[in-house]
């Protein structure tokens, strides 16, 4: 199964807000249905909105408004613009020169998955790993396999996977929703904590490696990823533990110099106060939603791409 | 309003259960009861089960078993064994001793919590002070003001707070629920945020301090508490913003030498597979439930009690 693709004349994806109740395949027609699919995170993970970038300047058909307007729909994420941007470099040849430029970052992306599987799987010690993760950086974050849960398949795969500890993932549950569905679908051991839990797990010794993805990598290697991203990091070091981030180079910007430049998006206050429909908190609450967090490349043990091993 | 208090012939506590929805007060007639009332957390707090555990020795009426029962309901919380003890000391005279000595616990907590909150208040720098804590450590926690959230009221009723940043404390979600229903009573500025931007924010330079409860405090200052607090003193260290444990002296146990040594208690995995009754994870999903965590005492900027200030 993929979780996004080209369907002759539409973008097809599986819709993530509806798992792991229903799997549910959306049809996409034109690039508003797009940009709504992306802000309600129906598609996400740094690239699968790369492959969607690309494939939404397809539907776009030269526009350089709706171009616009994709390319800025999820402004954390290097991946989409870098997706866009591919794509709309060829706009000039005509409709079947973008598409077939589109396929190439689709394909691309199952390639550059299964290296960082590798790579990452080669350059982890043990035999019987433990691997801590937060949100969602499988299948369902790609095309065919994922960056950080493509480490742990390639793990499992190998016989070298004991356990995968999977954050919740406040407030949209990705890692209870989505990360749990694919362990499961690969008969992988797993259970869930509660996000506060990962430093205090690292400190009792639970856990052998912290694998995350990335939604952006500056360029001296600080790292936007899903908010707790930075409170495992600060606990894998004080536990000794390799922190390691696996993406791929399209999520390098060199344009950032470090993250102190990386736009961090607030969301809605109200999937805080919500959980699945369910209120949580008084009627009147605020919240603070930043859906993202920086993590010091300091705190970063190594960066596994599809192309090479990066230790900041 | 009082959360917990000896009614004539019963133990009268808030359902913390039903907050903020309702606010339903229970009256407790047996041990048994109140043993559940504590299990299921209908009554928390390190403070509040100090006063349960000696009010339940009045209702225990002399048994034996029914005291050892109650006394190891919560094994994280010293506070629940030391009002025990406090009130089973005076069985030998007779029941309106026992009744004396439990309602000495009682209001000797109500000038615990006025003492901490001034000398919380008098220990914090600056004006404008913009706190940041987990969990509930306030009225609902205590019986009349609380421990960390005692200090906040009092910097309120100075003029000092700017806004409380409160984490929603998954599992049960303690933040969302009680500590945003306290602080709207008292009419102090909070907002709501995931448990997992707690270190994130203090790094962004969002908050002034960050203030605590405690259900057990080792000899050598370590602290056992919710779930999240050590991420929190991780993120408060590398930012450099003060993180303080306020409870009361019943909390420091001479008889734990270090943290190592406290009982953390693992809870039902199904409250990290269901929010409020709403399933979050596929069905057949395993979870690890760690209630509670060790803060090493080099974290730990302070610890303020109703008799002084440790710096361990």
């Amino acid at each position: 199964m993929r979780t996004i693709d080209w369907a002759g004349d539409a973008v097809e994806l599986v819709d993530q807000t509806l798992l792991p109740d229903r799997c549910v395949t959306l049809r996409v027609e034109t690039v508003a249905e797009l940009v709504a699919a992306i802000r309600r995170l129906a598609v996400r993970g740094a690239p699968a909105l790369g492959v969607a970038g690309a494939l939404g300047v397809v539907l776009a058909d030269g526009d350089p408004a709706q171009i616009a307007e994709l390319r800025a729909a999820r402004p954390t994420a290097a991946n989409l613009a870098w997706g866009v941007d591919r794509a709309a470099a060829h706009l000039r040849e005509g409709r079947e020169a973008v598409l077939r430029a589109a396929l190439r970052v689709r394909d691309d992306d199952i390639a550059a998955c299964r290296a960082m599987g590798e790579r990452g799987a080669d350059l982890l010690e043990g035999d019987r790993l433990r691997i801590m993760t937060v949100c969602n950086s499988g299948a369902l974050a790609a095309v065919e396999r994922g960056t950080a849960l493509g480490v742990v398949q390639t793990l499992h795969e190998r016989g070298r996977l004991t356990e995968v500890l999977a954050l919740e993932t406040r407030p949209l549950l990705q890692g209870a929703r989505l990360t749990t569905w694919e362990l499961a679908r690969m008969g992988a051991p797993h259970r869930l904590v509660a996000d506060s839990a990962g430093p205090y797990l690292l400190a009792k010794g639970e856990v052998d490696a912290v694998l995350i993805g990335a939604d952006r990598i500056a360029a001296n290697g600080d790292t936007a990823n899903k908010i707790g991203s930075y409170a495992l990091a600060l606990g894998a070091e004080r536990a000794g533990v390799p922190f390691i981030v696996v993406a791929p180079e399209s999520t390098i910007d060199p344009a950032t110099p470090t993250g102190d430049h990386i736009v961090i998006e607030d969301r809605d206050p109200e999937e805080i106060l919500t959980v699945r429909g369910v209120r949580l908190a008084p009627e009147g609450t605020q919240a603070l939603n930043p859906a993202f967090d920086v993590t010091p490349h300091d705190l970063i043990t190594a960066i596994v791409t599809d192309r090479r091993v990066i230790r900041p």
